[in-house]
């Protein structure tokens, strides 16, 4: 099974070292080179182009960043075209649920198989083969590709055969995330305005009843301020709360607290944190206290 | 050690058995008298007023529901001024920062200890001596009390000496909790109106980035609507809310998310849910999306 | 027709000139001695306190700043039981529909009268005359207060014999108001960020479709960003949003506006603004969007 | 000077009308046959296609549903191309920032001119003449406008030469609209919860602090819940409020009204409401206080 992964960002290039220790063989493409040396000192071998990956693969792996890289990279180049009746595409980037929908329809007037497996996991989850996957498909297809799913993940979570599910569970998680961090700026603001700070306080919540990986991970780097380098940036996370209030258009779907978030986020940025971690958005409800740090 | 205890509601009667259990002595008093009986039957003692219940005290501890039942209790019926130098009064309800501030001024003047003491958990939890303690006041006092706090804890959080900064961390851990709540709410109406339920998508959330026990704990009861008998009932989480509200417009703390959960419970209250536990809050999300049951 | 007026802030003392111009005999009751001295300077008589004041007036009006200070001045102080039977007591300070409905139900008992005339209109206002008065009491009781009345202001808007009805429409007159002015700074902020400046859009919009009064007072104020000496401070305008909020949580309705402008209030008293005009709460949202002045 | 007019919708059809009343040589081209013929009966000459008509016209004006709606008529089918060196096209509908940003490089590519002159007012002030229009572009060519904007509305405001600054300010009064609507809506479901019906709380503040064409004119809607026929579609509205998401998210500038608003749209839609007057999401407020109309 000859995989094509395109898309070697912080978490496509912790997924394409699994695949490779797991004894696949994998040709990466990717806009900018520097990533696909890194990839080729580590057994990867190295296509030119969207169109000539596609063509040699017979899983087409794609983790880019947003839907109109995907679009640009996959159908505008006419990469999709490329791929043959019968091969798999495997997108497990975040993209919208619209998109999802429309990627399925055009696989299908193809006669190639699309399958939506988006991830839950920062990348050093998905450096450590720890990733939860989220995939929707042809039942017959996901099952094939267990084992590039084993080499990648703990947990492969079906989600029925139409793609766009898939998706939808993977934005509203992230709509989950993007909460729980300014929840634990709102709290940490109110506590620190009466006088327990919140190393103090985040230390308690998340050793009790918030003892999940979701925010002990982003507490610690809210203790310690600690926003660069990115495990995922700003910009990113307003693209995810952006798909969230997409797809609650689309479904009709009041979503007030997607609304403040947005607002968080944007408080953020127009302070030029942008590149930060999304975690920074937790120092806005402290900014409106004017709290200072 | 005589220990008085007051207000026997589902939390409080499940922490007077522990202490019979671990073989302290103890005296109850509570409004009604429906609960006195049972405390009776596992070997308390009843006293017939708070006044005197205060008398015959070395530590009264109080688990009253709101400020104004404990202002009544405790300040109105002149308890405290009968409790006597060097008694320690142990609050381990919620109440406002302003009303720990209240109380600790009062029992410098009469003489005596006030130990702020908020508890984390559920009446499940309680019954298991599994709370989480959240502590301030005098630390010789704080240390004379630990054996008390062990029978009904597994751990006791430290805070300092002044009161009001346990009652604050309590305040914002729960409005933590209703975040989490209003939370799955919100991100399982988006995937339900676009094909994924409610079930699949907490089975997913709680299982993977979210397993805490908060939210196991609520998104249980979220996926199965069973919201009777309540374990925190949804008039309380109003008030819990309100706490948090009080307490940020005292310190000046702008909290966008503890306006929408106020908009929330209400929603939900407006429709006879305010007997229902308070994670029917969770269901506001849906009836906005105007997503059936 | 002896009259009492207790409150001599900016809209009491302009209220009393109206008074004494049109012929009214007036006697005052202030805490501070300042605008008593004002008031006698133009023809008031001046009464000792408040218990005084009130056992000489045919009618008692009361001015006062909120809930405490009216209870403490007209109840704590026995006032209104030295008021005698039959008289009147017209209240027409901002105060809490619960408030209304106590005063209510201990006029009722004392058998004195009790009127609500709550007034929409800022100092300037009320000293041309020109309020708009809310009043709700015993209709032959409003008949003999309607010279008072048109003393004070242009009209008078009736609202049935139940006292709190007048007072929950000037809350959510209110909430209206500061809802303008959040609007109009969140609009020309955004206009602001994308080089169209708060003067030329405030222009348009208040020449245009918002041609009312509120909008083209409160434009000039932030227009020029002039919010001092305050017409109306900051501090009280959270006490009316919180008059609102409170009315909404025992009405159970849900306001997700009130919450927006709790936290722009806030935002912009954690800043040092509480003395400012309230209309300085449309500096928040150019605040959040980090847009200079 | 020949005037072609692309888009008859209600609006498109009064501002036609007054153009040929004014005696304007005007021909119309319109995607569905129905308008057309009234217009041809009001004394219009009829185009065949967009190229057509823009090749015909000296002052091609534009009033399209939306982005989508512009780009396909204007851009895809080639007919600015067609409108040739140094004429002019009038965009008059309500679009975004971005939208015009690249109307104005194109045609400067192209050698035409770009004026954005969005308005103010609804089909029935259309049809009156008394638009409000704001115009931005080259200041040579609004000259050259002039009699065309006499006829069609009471006040032309200047913005400047970049035509964007035109559509910011009408998507962030329309923003105020929407908010005023929801203001009307909240205020008056809190004054009924406490016995004050919306028909006198609505009479009161529009007679006297809102005495705004804005709010008087939806505030009889609201009053009568007459929403249909509707001037203004919910889902234009809801694309209104998109725009100044859109706007604030390149500006960065955080809007927790916008989020409200959206919302309270959606909500409103979910119920079926997406035909009616956008008034009507003045009922989401009443419904979330579970108030029966």
């Amino acid at each position: 099974m000859k995989i094509g992964f395109m898309g070697l960002g912080a978490m496509g290039q912790a997924m394409v070292s699994r695949l490779l220790e797991a004894g696949f063989e994998v040709t990466v493409w990717n806009r900018s080179p520097g990533p696909v040396t890194t990839a080729k000192a580590n057994g990867a071998a190295v296509s030119e182009s969207p169109v000539k990956l596609a063509k040699a693969s017979d899983v087409l792996i794609s983790m880019l960043p947003d839907d109109n890289a995907a679009h640009e990279v996959l159908v505008a180049s006419k990469a999709l075209e490329a791929l043959g009746k019968d091969r798999v595409h495997v997108n497990m980037a975040t993209v919208s649920v619209g998109f999802a929908r429309g990627m399925q329809a055009l696989h299908q007037r193809l006669g190639s198989h699309y399958v939506a497996a988006p991830v839950l996991g920062r990348p050093d989850v998905a450096a450590a083969g720890k990733l939860n996957i989220l995939a929707a498909g042809d039942a017959a297809v996901l099952e094939r590709l267990q084992p590039l799913f084993a080499a990648m993940g703990q947990k492969v979570w079906p989600l029925g055969e139409s793609p766009e599910r898939a998706n939808v569970v993977k934005v509203a998680a992230n709509l989950m995330l993007a909460t729980a961090i300014e929840s634990m700026g709102e709290a940490s603001a109110l506590t620190e305005a009466h006088g327990v700070g919140r190393d103090d306080f985040l230390e308690i919540v998340t050793g009790t009843l918030f003892a999940a990986p979701a925010y002990q991970g982003y507490a610690k780097l809210i203790r310690e301020a600690r926003y660069e380098p990115a495990g995922m940036r700003m910009g990113w996370g307003l693209k995810d709360v952006g798909l969230a209030l997409q797809a609650s258009q689309e479904g009709r779907v009041p979503l007030p607290f997607a609304g403040v978030l947005r607002d968080s986020l944007l408080d953020a940025m127009a302070r030029g944190d942008g590149e930060k971690d999304w975690a920074a958005m937790a120092e806005t409800p402290f900014r409106r206290a004017n709290l200072p740090r």
